[in-house]
Formats: C-alpha cells, sequence, structure tokens
C-alpha cells in the first residue's frame, strides 16, 4: 500500500534522535491505532546503511533484537506506544542527519518513514523559571521561584507571595506557582433567583477592578427585587469537541456521515469508557469538501467538562480510526467545538448551559427607581438592536459580560471563557399593561461546581456563600449568574436612557 | 411647539416625588440641552391646581417663588441641572399620584409634563450589604460586611478577607469591597519580544486556575526563543464610544453625517475639553432608517479608556443636540462600540489596540522541539479555517483567550474585554524552504498600564516585574501579551497536530 | 378564561364591516384550531346593542340565526373557516365605528373581541394594472395590460411584448403578465462532470449581460477536462420552515421542545398529509427567551419545494397549536428558515442541496493554460481568506454567484434564491506532488427541476439540453452547477493572480 | 538584490514555450512595473546552454538581437508589455522541458527565471461551441451554434432562438449569444414613490417566474398608497475594489498605511486617469499579519462601475507597485470588496448605494387592507429579530430579495449582485398614535441605468417605462427599487401575522 508521506506522518511519529555511550538512538511511537511490529527492514543514516545486527528496540523493559520482530514474533504496538530504536555504533556528528526507517506493521504492511533530525547541541543553558521535578508545589522551590523572578527583573514582589492556602492545593491548576494574583471582591444583592435549582436570595460575590459594577449591578437587583424577583431556566446543557476528519473526496466524508451513524452505539461506547460521568448526548456532522466535522455533545455533570469531553471524543475517534477504512487523517480539534471562542455556532446549538433569565417590572417600580419609563428602555432596546446588526455583535444586549467575568474569577471558573459566555440575546418586550418585561439568554454560559478552579481556597467559599460547591449544583450557579447579569442590563438599560451614565461613572469610578 | 411625549421625556426628567413636613415636593432635570425656565404655569396632582403661590424652586440654595419666574427673570437652568418644586400644603396620601407639571423654558417654549408617581413608603426594609457613607473602605465597615456575608450565608470566608493592601486602595476599583480572590499566579518565560516597545527577554505572570496552561504557554516560548523571539507590532490603537441621533427620517439623518463633518472642529473641542489625554482621532457614521451612529475614534494614552471616551463623546453629543434642530432623541451608547462584546466591526476597524506577532520557526526547530513537521501545523491551519467560517468563529487561531485572560488577571485589565480581546486572526504560510512563518493578529486588545486596576497591589507587581507600569508603558504591554499569545498557538496547534494534546492535560490536569 | 387581546387576536380575525342592502355585516375568521360556535351572546355597534333576532350567521349556504346557536345546536367551526354576521337594521353611517362580539366557543369558552373597522368610501377609484378575474392570461387582457403600460409611461414596448409561448403557461409563475424579459443567453462548454447523477459532458446554458462571463467560465472548464473533469457530490439535501411558537416564558419553552419530540410521529404525519412528496426528516429546536423556534427539515424531491414545506409546517403547526396548551402564540416564519437571506444557519446546516464539486489540477496543465503556477493560486486563496475573515463574507472564494445566477435564469430557477445560493466554502490545498486540489462546497444551491419555472418555455429547453427535466434530475443539475461554479473559481483565481483579469475585462467587456 | 522566486513570478510571466519553424521560441511578459531590459545573460534549455548570437527578440516589430541589448542601448519594457524571444536552433521535443532565463533590468538588477513548459501537442481536438474570431454576433455563427447545441444535447432549442433584437447589441455582454431565455414579466402598481429623484406613481416592472409574487407586492403598493406613498432617500452611494499588498512583515504594512496616505494624491491621480468617470473618495486600510488590504472607495456616476473601478484600481496599484519599495507582493482582489458575495463589511460601510424606504402606515389603513392591527406586525418584527440572530442572517426583515432580483432581471442589471443586494435592515416601529413605521436600509443595492445590460432591448424599455434609462437616473432607480421592496415587506408580514401566507400560495401558486 502507498500512503502518502503527510499521512504516514500521522500514522507513526519517527525522530527524537540522540546519541547514547554506545552510538546513537531515536523512537518511533504509534499514534492513531493499535497495531504489531512484524519486522524492522532497513535503516538508514545519511544514505549508510545501518547493520540491523547492532540494533535493538528498547520498549522500557527487556529490549529487544531487530532481527527477532517478524510476522511470527510480531510484537504488540498499541497507540501512543513509544519504542526506542538503539543502535550500537560510532555515535553521530552534531547537526543535521537524515534518518530512514523501513518497518512492517500489522495493520498496513511495509511501511517507510524518513525524517531529517539534528543531534541537539550538549545541555540546554537558557534560563529557566526554578522547576522541582520531584514536588513543584513546595515552598523551597516557590521561593526559590520568587527569588529567581526578583533577580530576573530586579523587582522585588511583596503582595504576589502573599496567600492564606498550602500552594499544594494547586497541583492540577497552575505550573510554576509562584503566588497569587489578588483580585478585590465585594458583594451585592441579595438578589431574589426564582429558578428551579436556585430558590431565594443569594449574595453575589463579585471580584472586579472595575469601578461601579458592584453598585450598578445591585440597583439592577433592587428593581428586581421589587418586582418579585428573576426567573430563571436553564434550557439546555452540552459540552463540545469537534474532530475532524479526512478523506479522499466529498464522497467518502459524505459516507462517513452515515457510517457514523451506523456505528454510534460502539462510538458512544468508547466515548463514554473514559469517564463515569460523560454522557455522549449527539453527533452533529458539518460537511465541507474532503472534510468531514463532527461536532461531539456530551452532558458532563457538574464540571465544565473541556477536558473530559476532549478524552472522550478522543477515545471515540481512535476507535474511528481504527475501524473506518477511508479516514486519511484526522485532527482532534477544528475550531468547530468552538472553545475560548466567540461564535454563531455557540449561538445557535448552545455550548455549556444555555439559561435565560426572565423579569417583569411594573412600570411604577421602573420610573420610581430608575427614573426612566418602561418606553425609554425598549425604544433604546429597538435601536440597540439595529447597532449590533450594524457591528455584527454576537451580543444585542450591553454588558452580561461584566457580572460573568467578576463571577467567574469570584468562583474559579476558567475565566477565558467569557470568549464564549458573553455571548447573550436580550429581548425587551413592553406589555399589554405597559410593564416591562425582558428576557436574557446565554447560549453559552460554562460553568462548573466541581473540578477546575471551584475548590482553590477563596473560590470554593464563594461557591458555598451562594450555595454552590459540589455535586449537584451547577445549575443552580448557572441560574444566578444569569439572573445577575439580567440585574446589570437593567441597571445600564436605565442609566443609558436616563444619561445617568457617565456621571455615575464619574461619582464612583475616581481610578478613572 | 408640539412635542411628542416619548421625546419631552428625554429632555426633562420629572418625578422623585416625596413628602416634606409642609406639604411635598418633586423634582424636575434637564437632560439635554442648555436652557432657561421662564414661568411655571400650572401645577396639578390627581387632577386638582395646586396654588402656585405656596410653591417654591429649591436650587439648593435660595429657594425662589414659583411666581417670581418670568420671561424677565428667567432662571437658568443649564443641562443636567435639578431643581426640586415644594409646594407648602397637605401632604400626599401613601400610593399612586398623577402629576402634571406647565412650565415654559427659553429654548422649547411651553411644555407639559405628566408622571405617575408614587409616595413610597416609609423606609426601605430591604435586606442590604452594609455600607458607610463616610468611609466605606475603613476596616469597620468592611468587617461588618464580612460578618454580614457570614450571617446571612452561614459560610464563614476564611480565604477571602485575607489580603496584603489598604483596602483604601480598592475605592474607584469596587465597591462593597469584602476582600480578594487570591487567583494562583505562575510564571512562563522568559519570551525574547522583538518589538518596538518591548525588546528583550520578559518573564509572564498567568493568573489561571487552568492546569497545563503555564506549562504549555512555556514550551512555545522555547521554540519562538530558538527561532529569535517574536517580532510585535502595534498596527493600530483607539478606542470607541457610539451614540445614536434619532431623526424624523432617514434623509436628516443622512444630512446630520454632513453636519457633523462640518462641524468637527467644534464637536472636537468639545470632546476633548473633558480630558488632558483624549484625542479625537475621527468619528465614523453608520446610518440605517432614521437612526445616525457616530462611531468616535479616540487616543487615550496608557488608559484603556473606555470612561475617558465615555465622558469625551457625552459632552461632544450634548453639543451636537443643543445645536443640531433636526435632532430627535439621543442615545449615548447603541451598540456599535462595541464594548464588552465580541464584533465584526471590531475585528475590521480594531478596538483598544490592533498588534500583531509574528515569528518564524526553522523546520528543524519545530520538530526537535514539538516532534511534528511544519507541514502538519501549516494543513491544520486549513482545515480549521474552514472549520471557522462553518462555526462563525471570531477567532481562526486555538486559544489566544487563555493568555490574554491569565495576564489580564495578573495585572489589573478590566477581564471582561477578554469578550473583544479573545478575537483573533491566525495566519500560517510554509515559506519556500519549508520553515513555519506564523502571524496573530489581535484585532481588539484592550489594555492600560495606567488607571483602572492597574495600580493595585499583586496587579502593579506583575506589571513592573515586565517593566510596564506607568505611563508610556501601553504599546510595550501589547506587545509582550501579542507574543506571548502566539507562543500558545505554536504550542497547542504542535500539540493537535501530534496528538498529545489530550495526554498533555492529562499528565498535568490532574483537578480535572 | 382571560385571555390577553393580543393572544385573542390571532385566536381570531373579526372584522371585513360592510353596508348590506337591508343593514350591515361584518366576518368572524377561526384562525387557530378546531372549535365550535356555542353562543351569540351580544353584539354592539358605537355602545349601541343590536338585537340578536335580527342577526343571522352566514357560512356560504343556509343562514343560522344567532339565537339557535347553543351548546346544544353548537355549530363546528373549523380552523380557517369564516362566518359573516349579518344584521338587519339600519345601515352605518361612512367612517369608523367600534364593533364588540361576545360569543361562546367549545375549546375556548366565553370570548369578547373589539375591534375598530370603517365603512369604506363605495369604489376604489385607485390606477390599477389592468386584470381580468375570469381569464387573466387571454390575450385580450395581455394586450390591455400592454396598452396601459404605454398610456401610462408614455413608453410603446416593443420587445417587452414579444415571446413565442402560450402566456397561460404562465399562470402559476406569474400575476399580470404583460410580455418577457429577454435575457441573452451562450453556452460555455462542454464540461465534464464526474457526478453520481451527471456524468459526461455537458453543455451550459448561461442567461447573462455581465460580460466576459461566458469566456471565464469556459477557461476554467477547459482547464478541468484536461484535469479529467471535475468530481462533483451532493452531500446533503433538505427544505426548511421555521414557526415559531412563543410561550408564557422560557420553562414552557424549553418544555415544548420535549413535547414536540414526544409528538414526532404525530407532527410528522400532519406535515406529510399535505403532499405526496414532502417527507419531514427532523425538526431542529433553537430558543431564546420564552420563543420556541422550530426548524423543519424537508425533502421535496425534485421541486425546490419552499411552498410544498410551508403547506406542511402550516398544518403541523395547527396541529401542534391545537394540542399543546402552552402555546400562547404562533407565527409561521420566525427568520430561521433562512429563506431568501444570506445566513450562517444555511452556511452550517444546509439549505436545499450542499454539493461539493472538485478538482486537482495537474501542475503543468495550470501553467500551460493558465500562465499561473499553483503556488500562486494557493497563495491567494490564503490571502482571501484572511480577506473574507475581515470582511465578514459568507463566501471566501471569489465568484460562484456568477454562474449559479446566469443558470438560474436560464432554467426557470427561483433567482432570488441567489441570496442563500451564492455562500460557498472554497478550499485550496497543493498537493505534495505540487499540483492543485480545489474544493467548493456550495451549501444552501436551491434547485427544481419540476414544478415553478422549469416548466416554460425557454427554461425547460435549457433544462432538457443538460438533460436535466423533470423527475429524478435535480441532484443532476446540482452537480452540474457545481461543477460550472469551480470552473469559474479556477478561471478568476488565475486571472487575478496574473493579473489578466482587468485587461480581460478590457477586451471582451466593451460595454462596460 | 536576491528576489524570492515566489515574487520574482509576480513581476514576470515566463514562458509559453513553442516550436517555430527555425526553432522555437518562449514569452516574457512585465507585469508589476515599467522597468527597462538592460542585457539578456543567458538561456538554458534542460541544462544546454543557448548561443545568445542565435536568440532574437521579438516586441512585434523589427527583431532585435539578444546581443543587442545592453545598459546602454537598454530597451523600454513596460508594464504588461511581452517579448518573445526566438531562438533559431532545433526544434524540442514534445513533452517537458526546463527553461531557465537570466537577465537584467532597469528597476531589479540582474533576475534569473526558471520554469518548466511542455510543448503542447499539435492542435486542440477538443469539441468547442462555435466561435468565429472575426464577427461572433453574425447570423451564421448563431445558428452554427444553435445547430451545435442541438447536435449536441439531441435537443432542438425552439424558443431560445426566438429573440427581437440585432443580437450585435449583445457585444460586450455576453459571449458565444445563441439566443435568450425568455423571463415572464408582470408590472405591479402604480406605487407612489416620494423620493428626492423619483416623485410621483411608478409602474414597476417585475421578472420573475414565482407565482404571487407580483400580486403580493401589489397589495404592499396599494397599503403605502393609501398611507402617502414611501419616502425613499439613497444615503450613501460608492463602489470598491480591494486590492491587497503583501510585505517582509506587519511593521512595513502598517508603515504602508502612513505611506498610502502621504501619496493620496498621487494614487488618486493614477486611479482617474483611467475613466472620466470614476472619482476616488477614500481609501480604507485594514491590516492583518503582514497583510495591508487596501479597499478603494469610487463614485462610478450611472454605471454600477465593478470594471470601472477595477481597472482605477488596478492603476492605482501599479503605480504604488511601481513607488513603494516595500511591497512584496500584490493581488488585485482580496475578498474584501466584496463583490458578489454577502458580507458584513457592505452592511457596515455600503456597496453601491445604501438606500432606506420610509412609510407610516394608519391604524385603520392597515386593518381593513391587510386584515392585520400594528401591533401584530410590530410584535412579529421582533420575534423576527431573535430568529435573525439565532440564524446569523444578512437581512432581519422577510423576501427583498424577491422584488430585487425581479427589478434586476428586467432592467438589466448584474443579477448575481443579489448577493450583496438581498442583504437588508428592517426596522418596525409602533408610534405613539399606534399606526405603523417601517423602514427598510438596503446597504448594498448594486444598480446602474446605463452600460451593462441596460441598454438591451426589453430592458431598456423597462428603465424607460420608469423614467429611468440613461444618464442622471441611477438614484431615481435605487429609490424606486427600495419602495417596491418595502411594499413586499408590509404585504408578507400582513400575510405571515393573519396566517394567509401559505393559502395565498394556493391560491394563486398553482405551478408550486
Amino acid at each position: 500500500m502507498k500512503i502518502p508521506s503527510l499521512i504516514l506522518r500521522q500514522l507513526y511519529t519517527f525522530g527524537s534522535l540522540r546519541n547514547e555511550p554506545d552510538g546513537f538512538s531515536f523512537a518511533l511511537k504509534n499514534r492513531l491505532s493499535d497495531s504489531t511490529l512484524t519486522g524492522i527492514e532497513a535503516i538508514e543514516v545519511d544514505d549508510a546503511q545501518i547493520p540491523l545486527d547492532s540494533v535493538d528496540l528498547d520498549f522500557g523493559d527487556e529490549p529487544v533484537p531487530a532481527r527477532a520482530v517478524s510476522l511470527d514474533e510480531a510484537i504488540p504496538f498499541p497507540v501512543r506506544a513509544m519504542v526506542r530504536l538503539r543502535a550500537r555504533c560510532a555515535c553521530l556528528r552534531e547537526g543535521q542527519h537524515e534518518l530512514r526507517l523501513s518497518f512492517m506493521t500489522g495493520n498496513f504492511g511495509s511501511l517507510e518513514l524518513k525524517i531529517k533530525d539534528s543531534i541537539s547541541q550538549r545541555g540546554d543553558e537558557r534560563i529557566k523559571v526554578p522547576y522541582d521535578k520531584v514536588d513543584d508545589y513546595a515552598k523551597s522551590i516557590i521561593h526559590r521561584r520568587q527569588q529567581f523572578v526578583k533577580e530576573f527583573s530586579g523587582v522585588e514582589p511583596h503582595h504576589l507571595t502573599h496567600y492564606s492556602f498550602d500552594p499544594e492545593a494547586t497541583a492540577g491548576n497552575i505550573e510554576n506557582f509562584t503566588g497569587v494574583a489578588q483580585v478585590p471582591l465585594g458583594f451585592a444583592g441579595p438578589i431574589q433567583i426564582n429558578g428551579e435549582h436556585a430558590k431565594g436570595e443569594f449574595l453575589i460575590p463579585l471580584a472586579t477592578t472595575e469601578g461601579t459594577l458592584v453598585a450598578s449591578y445591585n440597583r439592577g437587583m433592587k428593581v428586581m427585587n421589587l418586582s418579585g424577583g428573576v426567573k430563571c431556566t436553564v434550557v439546555d446543557d452540552k459540552m463540545q469537541r469537534a474532530p475532524v476528519f479526512i478523506f479522499d473526496s466529498a464522497r467518502e466524508a459524505r459516507d462517513f456521515e452515515a457510517w457514523v451513524n451506523d456505528h454510534l452505539e460502539q462510538i458512544r461506547h468508547e466515548a463514554e469508557s473514559t469517564s463515569s460521568i460523560a454522557r455522549l448526548l449527539y453527533i452533529d456532522t458539518y460537511l465541507a469538501g474532503k472534510f468531514a466535522y463532527l461536532r461531539f455533545n456530551f452532558e458532563t455533570g457538574d464540571a465544565a467538562g473541556q477536558n473530559m469531553v476532549g478524552r472522550a471524543t478522543f477515545a471515540a475517534s481512535s476507535w474511528i480510526v481504527d475501524h473506518c477504512p477511508t479516514v486519511r487523517r484526522f485532527y482532534l480539534e477544528s475550531n468547530l467545538a468552538t472553545d475560548k471562542k466567540a461564535s454563531q455556532v455557540n449561538v445557535m446549538r448552545t455550548r455549556g448551559k444555555r439559561v435565560v433569565a426572565e423579569v417583569t417590572i411594573p412600570r411604577d417600580v421602573l420610573i420610581q427607581n430608575m427614573r426612566v419609563e418602561p418606553e425609554q428602555l425598549a425604544y433604546h432596546a429597538q435601536v440597540a438592536n439595529v447597532g449590533s446588526i450594524l457591528s455584527g455583535a454576537n451580543n444585542n444586549g450591553l454588558h452580561s459580560a461584566n457580572s460573568i467575568t467578576a463571577m467567574f474569577i469570584a468562583t474559579g471558573q476558567d475565566v477565558a471563557n467569557v470568549s464564549e459566555s458573553s455571548a447573550a440575546i436580550m429581548y425587551v418586550e413592553l406589555t399589554e399593561e405597559r410593564d416591562l418585561y425582558l428576557a436574557l439568554t446565554i447560549p453559552s454560559l460554562i460553568v462548573a461546581t466541581y473540578g477546575g478552579g471551584t475548590g482553590l481556597a477563596t473560590q470554593r467559599e464563594c461557591l458555598e456563600i451562594m450555595g454552590c460547591y459540589g455535586h449537584g449544583k451547577v445549575k443552580k450557579l448557572a441560574e444566578i449568574i444569569a439572573g445577575v447579569a439580567l440585574a446589570g442590563e437593567i441597571s445600564l438599560a436605565s442609566a443609558i436612557s436616563s444619561l445617568d451614565w457617565v456621571s455615575s461613572h464619574e461619582e464612583y469610578g475616581r481610578n478613572r
């Protein structure tokens, strides 16, 4: 079988050339699907044949002579396994070399790999942030890093190094831990949430450095409370990963969609075997040219789930690559998920939680508290809608990102998900009684109450203050976040409509 | 002149009804343009006339009898001024009342305002977060808030309350200050930046709770350093506010565009009078229906500048409303800025800094360090491009939001601006020598090195460690952020192409 | 049951007031769901009661006295039925009147409708295009229209009136038929199509007035033929209609999605009962606020199917409104279909046919015929990709709209669908052999080979020349259109890359 | 100077190898900027040197010996000039050859070009549509083409071949003219237009095959006429071409923007020298990576102007390339224009005409004529707005594409521009009197009243019937088109709101 070299490189990685005490070695890694090695046929370095008698295969335990590998003595070579081939002979000079390896595999038959690789310089003298392989969260290494920062930059940090928890707790959340950012935190509320999971009044922790933010949300909450609270509903919940499979032509890509549907149970089985929580809901297929993009949709419980679905999708994809003979190439991500990016697919088809917050503010409540009439807000919403159309904004409301970000920082969410979570659809309606109905839909709110940064010191406290830490709480948190965001819309829209906006910034935001 | 009531309500606010010891009072506020009061003609409450002899006008100093106001005794009533009209007579019963006020003004002649307002309940028994009008950042009130949080929620915060700076410093950055979020902070780098402002090696503070993030950026930086560093260029710099002006029809809206151009110098004068820093660059006009959206573009020095341009645009808009007779209505913001929102206008026409980071990675450097060939990354970029087209993403790269967010938290930026700052245009080219050229364009990076949260304790330290605190540093910071973001693109793209992505998360990210 | 008046107006239309020889009458129409009339309780005109003894109900045959209607004598009142209530009494004066009708229904109980309506002026003296109720396609009336055009405009049309077919054939395709537009038509090709339905060489009819268009496509076809032809594949096929259902809150909207899934078989039954061809594939639900948008996806055979799916969706929606008690309001279309509009949902999830055309052009063929190297086209594609990102275009190729439009006009398609059909995803790849692979994906190509304008005189001839008229041909036509569009991409991309573009226009397009 | 080969290929094309009676020849074309030839240094074919004594340069008149070219005898070699180098020696065998040419130029010094080219087969036996070089619009060649179509397809066209004008008139509008598409044409109206250019009642020619279309627009026009007519305003007018200039890095691209501004007068001079009509308004620059996209904006009089601005921009770009030393590469189009594509840049910044149509329909007029209340239409508009946000549509109205397309076909516009012209921004407002204000903004309406297809037989008649043919009429036509489009919005929105939509299709559209 003639396999194009680019595809071959997706099947097997080959390289990591280095000199050894008695010769040299390089590695071969199986990337895509379980196989066996059934023969080593030839190794060349810079056009010179290496005698195979001098070559061993090192899988980490007992080396196997290259000659010993054969169809009868096939060696298992599962996906992600790596073997190092060691040649006992002269060392290689520094600089670039050209390697060529011919070998036999159980699934693809005879293959030939070529690569140019270099014998790298002895030692890497690059200055690096100090790191301790054994315990990188110990006081001593953290101290060394703090010293290093001081020496490198000439700045001695006094506040960064000030934290109240055991750094060991951050293992899994950060590497090169050196201290903390202390982000000011204030409380707004209480806010009356009428959710299915969050019921009652909640104090809202907001970590921010933007003056007027807490005060502005507070005003909005007051109005909502006087209107009986905010009704919040999680209307959808799923997390995605979107691998792409590449084929010879569009025809195989199209047929692949049917193939996936036919094998959905096996694919689900592989995906779900990687986690006790992730549950595959369905797969959307998007076709363009010879590419088939699969958007896997999972339930992920109380975790945000990006890594969980990454693993599950990888397992499923590996199975697919193993079993679908027309796949020519594969990438685990393709910008259709879409992680850490605003996108129409997220607005349309949900990423994380899709939450709606609704309130009807009686006319008098609005006038008395915000000095603005429902008609003015409704009119502004219409004009701002046209503005959104012209600007191509992914949010026709005003600033839901503000509270979402402040709550994300406070509660240990992955704050970079503000990219997706800042999308919103605002809808404002003047009722027949001329009260003001508002509905804010957040289509891709990515939150967790378990895992990630949620268990860290201040983060967990903030979640606990809202009764939102741990299992079974994630929809409650989503409801609260949506309700708070709507409070901010009412507050800022009123300020814009009554022109108090600029002056309120002047009053509170003196640092600006 | 017959002015439609909705427009009238934009000219004057009227309300804030309350009982006084000897009667009742209500307020009248001038919203849009300087004028004079030339007569008080009639006041009715619930259809009963209030004798004008019993009414005084209270501008904050000596009261003026309503009868004394006349064309000859016109009283200045500048924009944003407020007068309280006090009627000495019976108090009003609790509940709703209908007020009607007829009065004369210098610019609009005789006007009549109606409103329904209520005498509010004595005292607001709503539970509130404790607040001290005199010094809200004093230890005592902060402690009272901490107690309140504990009592309200039943959760005693131990870590939240732990901070190393004087809370007074946060005045202007937060209201209801109660403590801090401690966000883990690690350093990546040093990274070699070849900017026009940032030149040399920089240690990068990253505040995050996402495992593998620091390590992943570190890998990318190593590859870039081995390639001679990353070239960074700020190609544009401006901050916007976008008011909307509303007219009788499209025709006046169109003519308004010409009017604005004709009066640009006066408009600039008004705008720039509000700040010693803000400089009006130009105004883009967008027309739809009877609306004219003006997108003001300012230079804002080392501040991010949203509030600065808000004030400047408000001043300019007030002048416009005063001088352009066809304007019927006005809102200071219209979703064309676009603040805290991903949008096409920001990608196209810049918001904040437009920065480009570029690097050419020699083929061997990539292969040896990332175990992936340039062709694989270039191919993935093409496939991911098609993915972005399908998903409608505002970023055809991978995850620039990650480092931008972590640096924003570390350095006291307004983190909610990740909404805009997460947009990116990634371009990957295989050179004729088969090396890999990458260029990351961040079209709307919103950063400051002065003002906002940049002066807070840990935030300032992080800026200082990069030599980026204070005046004249903002483009330097923008260059560094762009360089770091590109490091992350290389690292993750390599991981996706070599399939090590999932496993690297497994290794580092154990908390997930 | 208190039903808000806006909802009531969706249930029943009421009006069409007119004077009769012996009194006056007005109509009541049932809009949304099958019901019965179980009583007429009161009729008022301008606050005067009309004696019910004088009122009859006219359903088109024998009138029923209003008094006779009762719970025991319930009168069937199916959806879309109309009854005229005739009152024998004085005629009404010209001008506006206020009507009030109280009546009982089987499903909603007692209802009251109010409306203001006018007795319209006798006769409408507006000038109108002449129209013949009996046979509007007869020579005589067509001639009268031509005369009318001449008289109205002072222009005597000589060419418009020149056509070669029996106008009767256009009944169902146009009203007020007066003549034809004669659009110049040229042939390009033959082009070698390697489809699943279109196999072989095809002559391509192009109706256009844009100079160079036919010549340009011809050049592209030559190159593709020399490359062995173009491979075309229909990868998806469906037509949509997207009604919106409105609820009291987001919670009912969300639950509605489950309800729809639970009742899918009944919904399908209702939908498919309206046509022997339409087959309901699936329904996508999109939620925002209190709205649930259902995007119905149908197979429609060889028709484009917009009207077919409109009827089917209306039938299904009527059933839903009848059976789902939480629906408060309903519109048959909501801008989620999306008909006659470019949209991301069409690019992502297909509208009409999703077709891919692919070709690999050998390096030499490209150089010899287009004087341009594969690298230049590949480079331009990359640069144009970035251009598309900046401009927010729904097509990262060059001008697929050109051939699609010219073929749509030639073959009797609904040309306004160019709005959707002009979207495209272009993908260009330099192969390892440095040949050029191109794939053009048209995600929303709306075509028919039966119905609509396809059976008209020249239109049918053009379809027949390609062997594409009638049943079972629509995918064949879609393949051909995609192949032709790709030819144009190659031709124009080569011209841009070789700079011959402007000069080729100069040479051919002298009318410009 | 070492110029990378890809760039070199943009400077000079080289190829077109062919055998001559006494040897072989090949061509050299200057692509980008005026220069001189100052020496021919070497020619190699397949590694064999060709003696320069045997080589002549053929510029079309007297051949120049290669030896004669020198710095002292420099030969002018202006941009787009081509020289054929003829070598008197043996002919070349069929198949591929490698050519190498070293030569000296005035502006770039010594250059070396390499190419692989083939001696092509004698004669191209491909079947082609018959073509007559001398007079391709003569009866005889048209007849031969008709015969060819019949023979090739086996279908004898009877109607295609039926037209009423002299085919010669289509020269410049179509190649391979073979006949016409006869598209049914009906008239709607008259419609009362209150424009600045169009004033009074107009009969509207609609060429369509979509049943109900003419009737539906007619209904909308009636309602508008009863409301006093439609107010139409052209608010902007410009046509674009967007070349891209490529640099070594982002830094030069950014500096290029300033360079362009500094040289704007020269650039304008070059651009405007190509046409007596085109006037350069301004240039927008968009930067990404090392690319600078210039979007040239021109006034183009009564022509649509795409070709006019193509020529003008090409002239300007050639001058730029000649004078700006940092430009490395250039393409005349980059997907930022954006021609024949829906795009955000067109919606935002106009392409062609930006036109607004406005009407306020009195409540009674709407109810009596459309059986629907203003509230229902206003509500639908709000719901449809949310639908547009979800679908990512470029039109939040309903179907403006329908009338635009029908009028484009009727009046000889470039119908493929429906891609851009179908974008629209719909705005609906309930006035305080509860009448209905509607404004339709068409941001990129591309129309002409001169040039292109406007002078053809039926097309010109249709323009004349509206008084819109020829110079000074294009804004009048734009106003009329916008007014008609708004009529359709009212008609369809009413039908959707009153549920008569489906049934009206049933009644009229029997062919569906």
